[in-house]
């Protein structure tokens, strides 16, 4: 195995993105990444591409070659779509590190994108539970939110978890976001706000949910001998490690963890060779505020049922113990399924390189965590800046 | 690299399939495969898991880890899927073969899954119209047949392909698949049947292209060097090709020539050190019959233009100079999209251990060559029995 850096990151902004479609995104974040790492795209020996649901929201597959070509990719290159909910961009992410570490390839590409805002809020919800298992989850009503709810009822239930645990996780990603150009929502929102606004899933209210976004992400992965001669700050990219959780509600013997998310970071710490108190900054997957209480608990970051007392407590805050979604998470930055795995790592990139808008002080490791479905499948990524 | 074998195949009949899911028939594939192996699930470390339009047809997307936890395996077992059209399942054998070959993993499950037949024909157009940019040929109307005829006109201008030519292809794979009970069609049928048939897309008529179907492919890699102690006929994958070709159709420079076939040959035949002439078997993308004889040339089997005229001497029969499609292909056997490519290497397998239903004599070298969407993507893989 060799070892693997990243040397070009690229994104395009989240939110309602009008007159760019699918192709266009995905053309601009790739683009931008291959120019921040200084090569020619002639270069790039396979791309790896993350989408969750062009297809049902618009009637487009195949993505991964059309977004090759708009590009100008070389032919011999391999272009591989590949999906997996809301953990796409983090599996393609995998895909190419384990290219690059394998010997197979010197310079990969891997994207993540997503255009939701040009279909109605009905197919979205339609593509949203294509995530779902049809037979069982699906045709017994089961909706994101509703998953996400029953998961907060029970770790209030089990560990006494507050309302306003959740509302804090929101308004901490908002207050976050502020400073993030990139993200959708950029307003601070105040705890009596977003505990006033309308239940979506009760325990879950509108500020305690993401917002449906566009985006596209990217990065450009080379090896880390090569890297040092490429780029002033190359990050080198430690562990990408992809598992798999419960498919169902029904199989989970505890839903207030999610074992793909345990079963991740094990392997990702082991492989990195170090522990959750070694990583400086986190971007983690809050698609719901509470699935960032669950997650900062499944990654060792707080022992179990702590991680709503963590917030309060203002440990995941910048300059807390462990800064949480700097960024402004999904939460607030926004949520471009097949996007926000790569969306992460970028964030995480521009914190290693001590050039992001809400800087952490000297972040050295930082660590990114993406989560398919239902936990159905999960990538733990580690990174750390060359000291 | 490792040398990489296969050492278990499995797959469902093509076909309709009623009362058999989409997850049911992934899964039987796959317990199929595992079984061939004679290795136990809990020993898969990794699972592709190749599909193209489940999320427009059925509205189920993320179905690798659906079927991943329908069979057992592992949690630690990343599962992913791939996409690329028609070319899902060539992709998904890539994949696993690049995780052995590297040394990554030991034992790797690979699989392709379509149901078609419980979506209407409407929607099945419009799911198979998504591998098209729906920004370029989907707006001007293109369609497969469409697409498939303007090539076949063009060859027929050029080279003086014949009708003829056209039909005697499906003539040789309808004749071909009645000794395979995989296949979907298993009745003979004239050249005068085929030549009378009802015209789709001039001048492709009804039994010049494949139909809709259902079904479930799989197969078990893992080194070499372990498969010699596992199965007394394991058989040696030494390439898997992928490639890029054109998006759209107005960039080809030459419509009677695929330049992703063209190139993953050309990579295949290097990588496993031998030429088009030593391959004794072939089962190639006919998703029409000009697709057949195209392929037949961009692979090397004839000089370009000559593709029609060697069918119609016979060479591509079983006992001709290179047998091709002797499974019945995608025309006879059936294309459940994302399955195909898997299905082509489970004839091929058993070819190569001398066990299929229309075997080639002293078969030793096969090559299976799954084509994406308008040649948008390719992949060419060469198989050889150990003698």
């Amino acid at each position: 195995m060799r070892g693997v850096s990243i040397i070009g990151v690229g994104s395009t902004n989240f939110g309602i993105l009008e007159g760019l479609s699918l192709k266009d995104l995905a053309a601009m974040a790739c683009l931008d990444a291959i120019k921040d790492a200084g090569i020619d795209k002639k270069e790039i020996q396979a791309f790896y591409l993350g989408n969750f649901i062009s297809g049902i929201l618009l009637g487009q597959e195949t993505i991964a070659p059309l977004v090759a070509n708009a590009i100008g990719l070389p032919k011999t290159a391999p272009a591989t779509k590949v999906e997996g909910a809301c953990c796409s961009a983090g599996i393609a992410l995998r895909q190419g590190y384990l290219l690059v570490a394998s010997g197979l390839a010197n310079f990969v590409l891997v994207a993540g994108v997503e255009k939701m805002s040009s279909a109605s809020t009905e197919k979205n919800t339609e593509g949203l539970a294509s995530a779902f298992d049809q037979e069982t989850e699906a045709k017994a009503g089961l909706t994101f939110p509703g998953f996400f709810a029953l998961i907060a009822r029970r770790h209030m239930y089990q560990y006494g978890t507050k309302q306003e645990h959740l509302a804090l996780v929101s308004v901490k990603n908002h207050g976050n976001s502020v400073m993030n150009p990139r993200a959708r929502f950029r307003n601070p929102v105040s705890l009596d706000e977003a505990l006033a606004s309308r239940i979506i899933a009760d325990p879950l209210h509108l500020y305690d949910c993401c917002p449906i976004s566009d985006g596209a992400t990217a990065a450009v992965l080379c090896p880390s001998e090569i890297a040092r001669g490429l780029n002033s700050k190359p990050i080198d990219l430690l562990a990408v490690a992809q598992t798999t959780g419960y498919s169902t509600t029904y199989e989970m013997e505890d839903p207030t963890t999610l074992v793909a998310t345990v079963e991740a970071a094990r392997q990702a710490y082991e492989l990195a060779r170090i522990t959750p108190g070694d990583v400086d900054v986190a971007e983690l997957h809050d698609c719901f505020t509470i699935a960032e209480i669950v997650d900062s608990e499944d990654l060792g970051f707080f022992p179990k049922g702590r991680g709503g007392f963590a917030v309060e407590e203002g440990q995941t805050l910048v300059g807390g113990k462990i800064p949480i979604n700097p960024s402004g998470g999904l939460i607030s930055k926004g949520h471009p399924v097949g996007a926000t795995g790569l969306g992460q790592v970028y964030e995480i990139v521009r914190q290693l390189r001590d050039e992001h808008e809400n800087q952490v002080k000297n972040a050295e490791i930082g660590l990114a965590h993406n989560l398919g479905a239902t936990g159905q499948l999960c990538t733990v990524s580690i990174l750390r800046r060359r000291v």
